[in-house]
């Protein structure tokens, strides 16, 4: 589990995606060709990537559906629930707060926050918008509870990416998913654990990253992405 | 550039992304260090990722700050307009179309569509929302003017993803950016072209995809992302 690629990592989480789809759909068993052609890759791909996580289905037979995507959810740690702040109560993050689905994935929004005064204080799906000055004391009150808060929602504009990500990692919060258009300076981002400090772990979603490649790979047909990577 | 793999393309993506920065910074010479440390990845990384795009950088002196983010910029297909249309005007629709730097990149938005009857009809930054059925003659009339829709972004919940995608793909809209928690079958979106039917380029930006991935690294300090692929 230890050097786990990030883009297998990436199209393993499209292969739980494919294999709900499969699961609503009352299928049953499914060959690595089946996945290959739901998920965009090669058989080859599928196969390779899921070594990564263990051995799995039946040679001439495929897998079980419903025993594979378990065993990745476990594997993937989404077998457990995942306490989520939003930092930046804007349209995306209210969009990312509106989300259907995310907390089918045992993700949970516990905390909403912001600095603007015409925004602290709504309410979203029953939890209000505090001051982003009350994020240190909400994280200590929620690590009172039994799971503590988990990842922090950067949905802030860029200017202000980096102090927001700091108060999420002065309050504690361990994990960060960035959207905002700046790249976060990880070394100035200490969070305490048991065992010392250490880095936060931050994973960025960058829409325009995505424009990007597009417009990329719209140039012409040579400049498609590589089918190793994909 | 035929062969770029998907990572890569990532990692320049935010390589240009810190050039602007720098720029902002009145920097004017970086190294590859310099560029490396802002990007969370190695100098090797940085080095071996730019040979794809072309030789840049004097040894000893590192890039030249305005020029390296030019050209890159011209190699990705950043250095002319893409025109947008946006499919699905929920609030993920209207984060978007209010996205602020996004046409900095040169990305237009000059369609929204939806088909919710209270939707369609309302402004937004000057684009009124137009139904969905208006797609193919919207399409058709800007293509009449020098450029044509390049790209679509599909914001609509997940069940209607496939369909939407394939009426962007019949509207002659050859690039899709999916944000609908859904895999895209592309074997059934094709789009014509002076050289016959080819499938429309699909890529996925998914907020839950960012936040599995965040959630298997936060398992344990073992399960981070390899530096290899960041």
């Amino acid at each position: 589990m230890s050097d786990i690629p990030t883009a297998t990592l990436g199209r393993v989480v499209t292969y739980v995606r494919v294999l709900e789809e499969l699961e609503a759909q009352n299928v049953q068993q499914a060959s690595s060709g089946d996945l290959a052609r739901r998920a965009g890759v090669t058989p080859f791909q599928v196969r390779k990537d899921l070594t990564y996580f263990g051995r799995f289905g039946t040679r001439g037979i495929g897998y079980t559906v419903a025993v594979l995507r378990r065993e990745l959810l476990r594997k993937l740690g989404l077998d457990q629930t995942w306490n989520v702040v939003i930092v930046g109560m804007g349209r995306l993050g209210h969009a990312i707060a509106n989300y259907p689905g995310a907390s089918d994935y045992q993700f949970r929004n516990v905390g909403l926050f912001d600095v603007a005064p015409d925004v602290v204080g709504r309410e979203v799906r029953g939890l209000t918008i505090q001051h982003i000055g009350q994020l240190g004391p909400f994280v200590a009150s929620v690590a009172g509870t039994p799971r503590q808060v988990d990842l922090g929602l950067l949905t802030v504009p860029a200017e202000h990416a980096q102090a927001a990500a700091q108060a999420l990692a002065a309050a504690g919060v361990g994990g960060i998913l960035n959207f905002a258009p700046a790249v976060l300076q990880t070394q100035d981002l200490l969070v305490s654990t048991p065992t010392g400090e250490r880095e936060v772990t931050v994973e960025n979603v960058d829409f325009l990253a995505g424009m990007k490649r597009l417009a990329f790979y719209m140039l012409g047909p040579q400049a498609g992405p590589t089918e190793e990577t994909v």
